[in-house]
């Protein structure tokens, strides 16, 4: 089954909002193995939606359209719908009720606009909005299904979920399913030549996802029963574990490398505390994005002046005399300090020459050092980062959980 | 002037990520004067590829594509314009020294996937990509132009504005001059009340933006010469000033409350310091991402549980088992604790229940206290914020920056 999303609205083309119904919609049909292979986006101009309407029912068995429901007389998908289905607009008594009822609730008056609203075409399902004044609805003509939804994403979600989704899983009979497998510090194409051979095996599908210094392999397969899935995804996920050794650090779509460290200090009962200079509370911040960060976390530091790295973690000022603020000693004895001044298990530092300024030959912009203290010593690493001071400090903040993350698998090992 | 955008990426039609790019895009192309009246989203599938384009190609002057220009096998956007153009592709030379230095930057390894990416059409025009290893091309052929984009957000924005956007200011004939007022907690629908009479000016174009407690208003208009625009920008920015006043508090493209904040108290010769618990370091990260943050700012506490408040900013014990830590009483002491340990003219509190969990009917999620201090005392202020656990954190942080800025004023005027 062939499903199409068109969007309808001029506030899309002028860049006022992103399209997201658009996003929401396809990420719920690739849940019910639904494929979608075009979004479109056309102004509010009879012209272009029918235009729009016409090529997306030639191609596709399913066209939802978004948008276009408000009361103003630029509101023009139902009519438009209805025109070129050749279907009259009826009255629909029980959305005028609800419109009223509605309007009246906020305490104010029906226009004459509003009754636009409560016009269905002829022989469509109504499917009533919860959540605003628009009625959508969904309409079955020559073997194909038109669904109307409404624009406002709440309004939209809300009638997605409790009535259109329920109809198109009836129709579809089957369902995807997928997982997610997160790699650190691989490039993309070092994980393409590692995995070539899986990316041709049709039956399931794999596919690349990067964002900064990690990247994201998912496994798809369709299937009629959703339990048929495990027995096709196991044995590559697996050949795809083995290839990637410890740089594959989590399995599912939303686990992420603060999560990942999360849950493994609270498996362990451990505690980490962070001693930040360029980064600046990114790192401790990453980890507090998360509901429950209190069980692993209890206090951390920003340290940014060299007085203050000897005031709060008593990093020796002989240390930062001979060697600098960006040196392995210092990082060292940040994270030393840290772990001292806050009784956690773990403590993580992270100094360097974010930029754009403040570099030199000997010390460019993007060297970084991270330390890891455990009560058996402390450690620091050497990285050159690449890019924009943003850049090179998110990739400070995930290399240094990663380390992290490596300790505590050391750890276990031993 | 018509334009349509292009993009492609299967990642789009399966929904896990919104179509930012035609967002951004076209918010620029408007403010060019450049109409769009459609955004096509099309998969990793060069028969679709190359019907989108035919058809874009017949409705439009001008397509631009995002997306499909990555090392990977699925990535096909060059090579299926090149084709649909009848152009070849030609190694382009420079592109793919700048790919080899980029890499063995990072330390990596040149695969022969990352050398399709040095491939170009022939004759076309190349946008080298500082921010990634893809390059971008204008290609013009037939009185119609196709500007190939790569899709990363960051990489396509740093490559449109750098390049793209002057070869089309250049092609319009006209400049667009712009100025950008950033307005901070007042609501989208108050600002357009105040600023009602100013939408219809015709010349200059006035725009309204919103993010999370901020609006930004453009004001723009199209001139032959970029001399000229002050003359009729000025006077309106002086009408939009009077109307808004302090919650105005920013003009430039690039300015933030961060930023603004950090100018202010560099102008002074004054430092802050931070004691967070719910945000966790976001907001001394705030600051630290803004290279020259070392002049204002040396030390910062990130105190998420109640021992950590009482040991490192000296919080009374007796207030947290009064009050409990998401008081006005806990936030002036941590405010005060932060300011005396670090020494700082300034310090910044906040202390709330970012949720989604540990609500109760009395404390509700979103309640937020920010507190502040200065040589004179402490005073903490309540809020609550509407959303989820990101944005009640960054609404805080925002807050809290604002809160300095008007303190800061009020001594100003004093």
């Amino acid at each position: 089954m062939i499903c199409e999303i068109l969007s309808i609205g001029t506030e899309l083309l002028m860049g006022q909002v992103a399209n997201t119904d658009a996003q929401y919609i396809s990420r719920r049909l690739s849940a019910l193995g639904i494929s979608v292979y075009h979004h479109t986006v056309v102004g509010d101009n009879v012209l272009r939606v029918k235009d729009a309407l016409e090529t997306a029912l030639l191609r596709s068995d399913i066209v939802i359209t978004t948008g276009g429901l408000g009361p103003t007389e630029d509101d023009l998908t139902k009519e438009t719908v209805a025109e070129y289905l050749s279907l009259p607009l009826i009255l629909h008594e029980e959305s005028l009720l609800r419109i009223k009822n509605r309007i009246r609730g906020f305490g104010g008056v029906l226009t004459e606009n509003n009754l636009k609203q409560a016009y269905i075409p002829e022989s469509a399902c109504v499917m009533p909005n919860e959540c605003g004044t628009a009625p959508g609805c969904i309409i079955e003509k020559d073997g194909k299904t038109v669904a109307i939804l409404p624009g406002p994403p709440r309004e939209m979600q809300d009638m997605f979920e409790k009535q259109l989704f329920p109809y198109l899983e009836k129709k579809s009979g089957e369902t995807l399913v997928s997982r997610y497998l997160h790699i650190f510090g691989v490039g993309e194409s070092m994980i393409e030549t590692k995995l070539k051979d899986l990316f041709h095996l049709g039956t399931p599908t794999l596919a690349l996802y990067c964002s900064t210094c990690e990247t994201t392999a998912r496994l798809s397969v369709m299937v009629k029963d959703a339990k048929d899935a495990n027995a096709i995804l196991d044995p590559v996920e697996a050949e795809i574990r083995a290839r990637m050794g410890t740089a594959l650090y989590a399995e599912g779509i939303n686990e992420t490398m603060p999560r990942t460290v999360l849950k493994m200090l609270k498996a362990r009962g451990k505690r980490v505390s962070f001693a930040e200079s360029c980064t600046g509370g990114m790192l401790a911040s990453s980890l507090v994005d998360i509901s429950g960060a209190s069980d692993v976390f209890d206090m951390s530091f920003v340290t940014y002046s060299n007085e203050a790295k000897s005031k709060i973690l008593g990093v020796d000022p002989g240390i930062l005399k001979s060697f600098g603020a960006v040196s392995p000693e210092c990082a060292r004895a940040m994270a030393i300090g840290a772990r001292e001044k806050s009784v956690a298990d773990y403590a993580l530092s992270i100094t360097g020459i974010a930029g754009p300024d403040g570099g030199t030959d000997e010390k460019p912009v993007g060297l970084v050092y991270i330390g890891i203290a455990d009560r058996e010593g402390g450690w620091a690493h050497k990285f050159i980062f690449k890019g924009s001071r943003e850049q090179v400090r998110i990739s400070s903040v995930k290399h240094a959980l990663n380390l992290l993350r490596l300790t505590i698998l050391n750890t276990d090992g031993r």
